[in-house]
């Protein structure tokens, strides 16, 4: 633990690939020729292999949870002068996995796994296609979160992974958290299940409309773009994946936040919404404080993200059902043998609370140890990435 | 109103245009050469031309509000045989204007008057500008609901219409409603100002997006398109314009009312959301119900709306705030002579309510008869045009 207890953002112990010892055959009847996880481990395995706590990720991250969500770890499993380092007070013995976070890595060994479909490592859309020799592009199949959670157990078995003490993920991740619990009743112990239910149609509409943006674009071309492109490097601009990520940003955040954030304030920047705009034209003028944000948040994204590589991904999150190709929703359920913790987000319009709350009462009827808690806070879906402290609070509680 | 009897559809006593005797100078310092301003009138004035009802146009909206609003008007102004006949019974004598619409055309006489900026009749960036002869393009200038409001007032000055006893609209048809009490106190005895408040940051920032679409398309060519690819006669398919009337639509509905009508059904039209889209892409499925639902309002304000026009409304929407120019906003609400009803609606999350209450508030502690009203509807923004019936109970509640 020598080399994390110096970190600021934590590093993993371990990071690489892994080729699926056979093809997946995927939900949607085709089949993936052996594909790759890309995957980081955080910690050390113990001796018995029983300490991997599984933390999944969402639409646009990766397997670098240290990166994307260092708040999960606690002080313990990092520097005392860290981003964290203020709470070190708070909580303490409180029966938590870990004081201040929710991971500690002198007991727990983290397990994150890329999600088929991303660009980050994992096959994607971006990859080769064995069989054609070419990149998959536009072909790239339906994978499934239910067709990566069974991959991820191929991942778990060439580790010698038997039982996870912990699974858990918010949004996307939440969806992996709970089919592992479905798919794999006697490997997961807990499952914490975060900002997430079956995506209800004002959430379907979103992720629509995010996907009209990116196949409307023409530098998207169809989905057969080269590489480069798809990094920006070949000189397209991908306005249309720009749009989908400030579409879903405004999934991400609440109306409130945005309100105390912005208000009606002209952009930072000294653009006069009241004034002409950039070009003196007269039908755009300059932009109010959230557009500026808006388009910023748009243009880093281009740097790190791919158009085809988040279509897939949309997929994966419309059709996911927990419930799907069971013969009854109490029959999906009925099979799991976790606890679980739900965790509704009070300000999320995406996946709102009332939503979670019902799926945890479904899973509850079916005679599974479910309990559903709720965080108050005015950030919106996002709220568990930004605001750890009451996450912490939360599970602490509900330990 | 022998004529009006027998419509199904309210239809205009006249239709013209006015131009304007003088130019009009905007609030941003430009000035619009002579515009023409298209208006509709329903019914008749009477001599002491005292029953006037100035009705005002939304976004997309025009001067024939007897198409866009049919419901305004009571069974009085209509045959008993059409489409709100069955509610004749309702709120008998109960104090409104109409016992089952919000005008009655035996008594009152309806003015509309179509937006300067908008597509439908009015001076706005389709129009030639007489200084260059050419078409004004993305250079037509901001025109402010403020600069509307003044140019209207002309209008009913050539009328001879002094006082107007109600002036009513919803959304921008609101904000419009509400500057005239401000501007000319003496010519309004009462207003109707629903769902709208100046636009918060997500509304803002809803605005911003559908601005980009827009301006992202290169159909839209830099705002310099002609006449005919405006309409789509050129072939042109404004795909950008579809993009911000769907994000737009998101915004006038809610969640529950998706929930309820859309759900997570596939597209009724049968494609399987679940399997390959139209094109047997692995990246696209068929679409949810409520993606069908959104595509086809895209397409069909394609063949209405022009994209400059809704870029030139957009920011007459962003950049309204009735405080504004003025010291405080008591200064401001201190003018206002009229009695105001505000009606909020319950589900709106474009002008949530709450926004309303504190605008209504706001201008009550300027010494304001200003009353504040709720809708309870799962319906959204629009359900101030789609459940009249509520809002004449309302109003006439609030009589």
């Amino acid at each position: 633990m020598s080399v994390l207890e110096k970190a600021a953002v934590v590093v993993p112990t371990y990071e690489g690939d892994f080729v699926l010892q056979e093809d997946l055959l995927l939900e949607c009847g085709r089949t993936l020729v052996r594909p790759v996880l890309h995957y980081a481990v955080y910690g050390r395995l113990n001796e018995a292999r029983s300490n991997a706590v599984l933390v999944c990720h969402a639409l646009s991250g990766s397997a670098l949870v240290g990166g994307w969500w260092p708040e999960l770890f606690g002080d313990e499993s990092k520097s005392a002068g860290d981003r964290i380092g203020e709470l070190a007070g708070d909580g303490e013995d409180g029966g938590v996995r870990s004081a201040t976070g929710i991971v500690d890595l002198s007991r727990d060994c983290v397990v994150c796994v890329n999600l088929l479909g991303s660009c980050y490592g994992s096959t994607g859309p971006g990859s080769l296609d064995p069989e054609t020799g070419s990149v998959y592009g536009r072909n790239f199949p339906l994978v499934s979160i239910r067709d990566n959670v069974r991959a991820q157990a191929q991942l778990l078995d060439s580790l010698c992974i038997a039982k996870i003490p912990l699974a858990i993920g918010g949004s996307i991740g939440a969806m992996q958290a709970l089919e592992w619990t479905i798919l794999y009743p006697e490997r997961v112990e807990r499952a914490v299940v975060i900002a997430v239910a079956p995506l209800n149609a004002m959430g379907l509409a979103l992720n629509h409309l995010q996907r009209q943006a990116i196949v409307d674009d023409p530098d998207w071309q169809g989905g057969n773009y080269t590489a480069g492109q798809q990094t920006g490097e070949g000189g397209n601009s991908f306005k249309g994946l720009a749009l989908a990520r400030r579409i879903a940003m405004l999934s991400y955040k609440s109306p409130v936040l945005f309100a105390e954030r912005f208000g009606r304030n002209p952009n930072r920047n000294g653009e006069d919404p009241w004034g002409l705009g950039n070009d003196g034209e007269g039908l755009i003028g300059g932009r109010f404080d959230v557009g500026g944000f808006l388009d910023y948040q748009g243009r880093r994204f281009l740097e790190r993200f791919d158009a085809n590589s988040y279509l897939a991904i949309l997929r994966m999150m419309d059709t996911w059902d927990p419930a799907r190709g069971y013969r009854t929703a109490e029959e999906a359920y009925g099979r799991i043998l976790a606890r679980l913790t739900f965790v509704g987000i009070s300000s999320d319009w995406l996946f709102p609370p009332g939503d979670v709350q019902i799926l945890a009462k479904t899973i509850q009827a079916a005679g599974v140890a479910a309990e559903y808690c709720e965080m108050k806070t005015d950030h919106g879906h996002d709220a568990f990435l930004a605001e750890q402290v009451e996450l912490v609070r939360l599970l602490n509680l509900a330990e």
